[in-house]
């Protein structure tokens, strides 16, 4: 069927007009939704499932492989390998979608902010006997400018003459004095690329480089993880194999350039549309996207190579987009306080607090930073990897499957919310912080951080919750769901060891925030606001993570989750002037405070392991 | 035989010292003498004969298709297909010796002059706990600068890293505060690539970016001239084949690449050792290198694409040195007063001319630059294409085989001299030149331009001379070499068209520097000094050029030939940031007079054609 055809996603009502086949997940991202592919589209995580309300195709073998035929009979396809070619009516999911979209944040206030990249469309004068100017210095006439004000590469140069050859009006983007691409005077958007390279997740936007809206954004697994989950494991993948860092770098740049071939596809605009781009990222991702050995990063004196902004050709990192397109990397305050870090201070405007503001960016290390008056102190608390999963004896990422929100009734129910409402596989960070705190709500779990023993439930809680305080292998442990309701028909549980790495997490980041806020010369109930970033962040809630004490007991209207900050700040630089110059103040004037060596670190810490009473 | 073995030149004496089988033009490049292969070393021209004095191998293939069997048992050889695998004596006739290397100029003074690029031998500190500033910024400090006061792009923060893994102290190339290339301490040099991209020729020379020297110079055909002899017909090439630009901007950059390669193999450096280029070269040359159409320059109004300096990355032009050079090109002043006559003014000091100076590029398009206490007049005369040989009836290119000089002696003989005096073949412009100039001299050319005819002859020129005097098709012409010594079997003749084309040519160029005077209020005998530049001007005698009135009549000593002064100033531009601000000034501040839209063009043109009277 190749007459055109409506596509309509529910429940946001939007209609997508195909002029033939097309694959759903490119449809869902050209009207801004995004659905996620954990697994990069191999038809295995079953993470993406949408349901065709109506026209729904036969299943492909992935379906049939991965759904059950219930499923099927209801409509439910995986996205990743969903092509529709007739009127169909597709419902997406929440467990489907990406958090990539949101990663770039909504509306941003540009008014009065100069653009990095001025897009305009120049009628550039003919050439003629009374005019001899070179074409550059016709569009420098255009411009208002002078001749030779207007600089170019040779291949701008090439494409100013084959522009002026066919047509005028032409759109022309200009970075500084210096004209980077020529096109067709419509469309007249430009667009630049908001990049955010996460360990496990890249995510990318395409923004309208004048009115700074997201046409299209996206993401896909880090293709690095195959040589390591973490960072600490791909620094010594880098350190140990010859080759290693070229491989690290081929992989991210890759996945880049796949993720930016989709948003191009989604945007209907082509890569020479693509002009400038803006990236954030921890040391380690941006060391092995820049090509850059980043061994150093992990043994001490933990020094990377460079700590100021990158300002490089697109081809110089393999990105698919214009090859004039100037890429911006954000400074870095120190070799693990990176440029995702200063990028999300920029996005919440650490910069313009008046009263003390904390941002911490949760994970495995957490970057936290605490600012007032253009005063900056950074520091970076090695929280472990239990917030990823890791470390705990069920522990998982953050995929479909894992228990990611646990509640606690008065009659003593444990329900367990998993992400697409699969049956529990294990557990993730937010799970894991929800799990603590509601036991440690209904005295299960004691602020010193005790698990309660079988014999103390008699009497104490409602059965079905004593119940599910059961030893194994000597240690106490609580069984959040069961043999019968998991994925793997073994009990999912909470131990007490798992117990001890969260309180070891939090103690890091709260030992962190006090010797910072002693450093600043205020107490931890002075601070004004707080604010968490991350992906992590973004499953987590705000009750639960004041109730384990993972955050200083503050009025809880005072704590604020910005999400991934970072990805809004890449969209920030990309196009205000006058974000990348506020980063390059935040990194400069940021003093950074080195915990591990501060006096007071190990007696801060030890009294930062427990948890708060509870109400 | 893999031992060491010497390899000495002759007439110069210098000795190469060879660690195995050598190709003779790389051992002569690595001592400076540069053997000229104008056909691209196929072994076709014979013009890079050397004669091998002890050691001599046998003769290749290709000496004994060029060769005659008494020059090869006289040591003979095409430098071209000659390799030495033991002791020998080679000496390289001034004949077999290309002017490129003259072309880059002796020394330079340099004193007090701020380097392009910096190239430092650093001891960077090691990181420790104690200084945890990133490799770059601890780079910043061990020159004395702030932290993030040197930037680097990707690439050279991954050689960074690599080189500070092995060793340190490193060599570094900086460009402004950008760290350009990361290298071994030794050797200590790093180099440039002075270029000038001819027509014709593509000259290249690396040149050590400290002292300023020459390391190894070269040259070689430009292979762009399978699509055209001259640039009219690479214009209208590219004007009218799909992919003409393409394909024009391939062979010019193929041509340098070959010739970067054998620098780099001469010198015995490796290609990311060069870390700078800068280059010279007509419009239609630079536009044709930069990958852009250059077909408006050859139709009214004769517009180019740009006019101010080019900066970018060496991998953006395809040269084949380190992929972060910058590589620079001189400004344009108008579309037929381009790079390459702005880099001569530079190199001539134009800027410093404190009396009326004038410079003439000789050529198809002649620039004339009349410049005194930083005013410049700029225009370009269509001298046409006689100085190349074109629309002369056995006009050549100055190449193997072309009469390039022609003396009368007072009883009467004609003495001609050929290009490797070889039988003659053609006529060369400089030929052409002295052919006229002995006539008129002798008075068998009159001021007018009229060549005599046989019947004249009688009595007023010894019997030699006009027995030479013969009518040909019905146009009076004159015997250069007879049918017996010429390479074809015929007569080389001079006609009475080929007078008029010079007369054409010559009154071009003069009614450009008359009009140019003029408007500078000055007459053309008060110039203090003229300038004759361009390859064609090497071979030019200055006596003939003043004879036949190419310049205006001064006294001989204020005229001079100042060779290929592009290149010169290519290599000025690469080492001296001053020569760069010197180029912008002149490019900007001259004026251009368009001579044709001339009110007097006609009428000054027209007293210009006839030639002075003999002394």
């Amino acid at each position: 069927m190749d007459a055109a055809f409506d596509i309509r996603f529910e429940p946001d009502g939007q209609v997508y007009e195909a002029s033939g086949p097309v694959e759903v997940f490119l449809a869902a991202a050209a009207r801004g939704i995004l659905i996620e592919q954990p697994c990069g589209a191999t038809g295995t995580c079953g993470k993406c499932r949408v349901r065709v309300i109506d026209g729904a195709p036969p299943p492909s073998d992935a379906d049939q492989r991965v759904l059950d035929p219930a499923e099927i009979a209801g409509g439910w396809r995986l996205a990743c390998h969903l092509v529709l070619d007739r009127p169909a009516r597709v419902e997406v999911p929440s467990a489907a979608r990406s958090a990539a979209g949101k990663s770039f944040g909504g509306a941003l206030d540009l008014v009065g902010s100069s653009r990095v990249v001025q897009v305009r469309t120049l009628d550039v004068a003919p050439a003629s006997n009374d005019n001899q100017e070179s074409d550059l210095d016709r569009v420098a006439a255009a411009l208002g400018l002078a001749r030779r004000d207007v600089t170019a590469s040779p291949a701008a140069l090439a494409e100013l003459r084959t522009r002026l050859a066919k047509t005028s009006p032409v759109r022309a983007a200009f970075q500084a004095n210096e004209l980077v691409a020529v096109g067709p005077a419509s469309p007249v958007s430009c667009f630049g690329l908001a990049i955010d390279i996460g360990s496990t997740s890249l995510a990318a936007a395409l923004v309208d480089l004048t009115s700074g809206e997201v046409g299209a954004a996206g993401s896909r697994l880090n293709p690095q993880v195959v040589f390591g989950a973490d960072v600490i494991s791909r620094i010594h993948y880098a350190g140990q194999h010859a080759g290693g860092t070229a491989r690290l770098t081929a992989a991210v740049r890759d996945g880049l350039a796949a993720l930016v071939d989709e948003l191009v596809e989604a945007t209907g605009c082509s890569a020479s549309d693509v002009v400038a781009a803006a990236c954030a990222g921890n040391p380690t991702m941006l060391h092995t996207w820049a090509g850059v050995n980043p061994a150093p990063l992990g043994i001490a004196p933990y020094v990377g190579t460079w700590s100021g902004e990158i300002d490089c050709r697109a081809e110089k990192v393999g990105l698919p987009i214009h090859p004039n397109a100037r890429v911006y990397a954000f400074p870095m305050i120190r070799s693990h306080v990176g440029a995702d870090t200063v990028s999300a201070a920029v996005a919440c405007g650490l910069d313009r607090a008046s009263r003390p503001t904390l941002l911490i960016d949760l994970g495995t290390n957490s970057e936290i930073i605490l600012a007032e008056g253009g005063r900056y102190l950074a520091a970076s608390a090695a929280a472990g990897p239990a917030f990823e999963g890791a470390t705990i004896r069920h522990g998982m990422r953050a995929a479909p499957g894992a228990i990611d929100a646990v509640s606690v009734s008065c009659d003593g129910r444990v329900t367990v919310n998993t992400i697409g409402n699969l049956p529990p596989a294990g557990i993730c960070g937010s799970g894991l912080v929800d799990a603590v705190a509601e036991l440690l709500r209904v005295g299960a779990i004691t602020p010193s951080g005790l698990l309660a023993a079988p014999e103390e439930a008699s009497g104490r809680w409602p059965g079905a919750l004593g119940a599910r305080l059961k030893p194994v292998s000597g240690q106490r442990a609580f069984v959040l769901a069961d043999a019968a309701s998991s994925a793997s028909g073994e009990d999912v549980l909470l131990t007490a060891p798992d117990v001890r790495q969260l309180q070891l997490a939090k103690g890091s980041i709260l030992a962190g925030v006090t010797i910072l806020c002693g450093k600043f010369g205020i107490g931890v109930t002075d601070l004004e606001e707080i604010l968490l970033a991350g992906a992590f962040g973004n499953y987590l809630r705000k009750t639960s993570a004041l109730s384990i004490g993972l955050v200083p007991a503050i009025d809880p209207e005072r704590v604020r989750f910005v999400g991934n900050a970072a990805g809004v700040g890449a969209r920030l630089a990309l196009v205000d002037q006058d974000a990348r110059a506020r980063a390059r103040a935040i990194a400069s004037d940021a003093e950074y405070v080195e915990l591990a060596s501060h006096a007071d670190y190990q007696q801060v810490f030890m009294r930062s392991l427990a948890f708060p009473e509870p109400d």
